[in-house]
């Protein structure tokens, strides 16, 4: 059940009405595409969010969109925080989280 | 050898001058108190820094500190880029860098 959960949310890469990319565990590579997707259709700004592990993947993708793709994309603000999961025993663990924003 | 070298970069956790923290595969904890520590010392600014899959860790790292040990810390800056790295046949490799910024 929770991972069914998990697969389910790997493939929700967009959420289209906010402009945001979701960085899980797919290659960098698949995000990359999904940012790149959202700016042609005339996104002003694109935001990439992650949460834990993945925090890294999302660096990479902000790095790689900038650097070998839209070389006049540019990074507008970086953001960290931190969520609280509920974990399936009830214990509680804190999460880090990044928000990086792309414009052109 | 490169693994040698591995090990005894691990070890350098602090550049004295800077107030740099250089975040690697330790436990956030380590980390965490040697940001604390940096500020018991009269710094004002501590940079921390990580490259690849130790980014997420200083994130870690940052959150941590502010949230559960020095509340009146603040994030001042967070940047991220890329650095070469030369492998050991020659390829080079593109690799994220992060540093976050913690003043009081």
């Amino acid at each position: 059940m929770a991972e069914e959960q998990a697969k389910a949310d790997d493939n929700v890469i967009l959420k289209a009405d906010d402009n945001i990319i979701l960085v899980g565990h797919k290659p960098a590579m698949a995000y990359v595409l999904a940012v790149i997707t959202q700016f042609s259709n005339n996104s002003r700004e694109v935001h990439i969010k992650a949460r834990g592990r993945a925090i890294s993947t999302a660096v990479d993708v902000a790095e790689i969109v900038r650097r070998r793709f839209l070389q006049d994309a540019q990074i507008r603000n970086i953001s960290i925080g931190t969520e609280e999961k509920e974990m399936e025993d009830k214990r509680k663990l804190n999460i880090s989280t990044i928000a990086i924003t792309l414009g052109k």
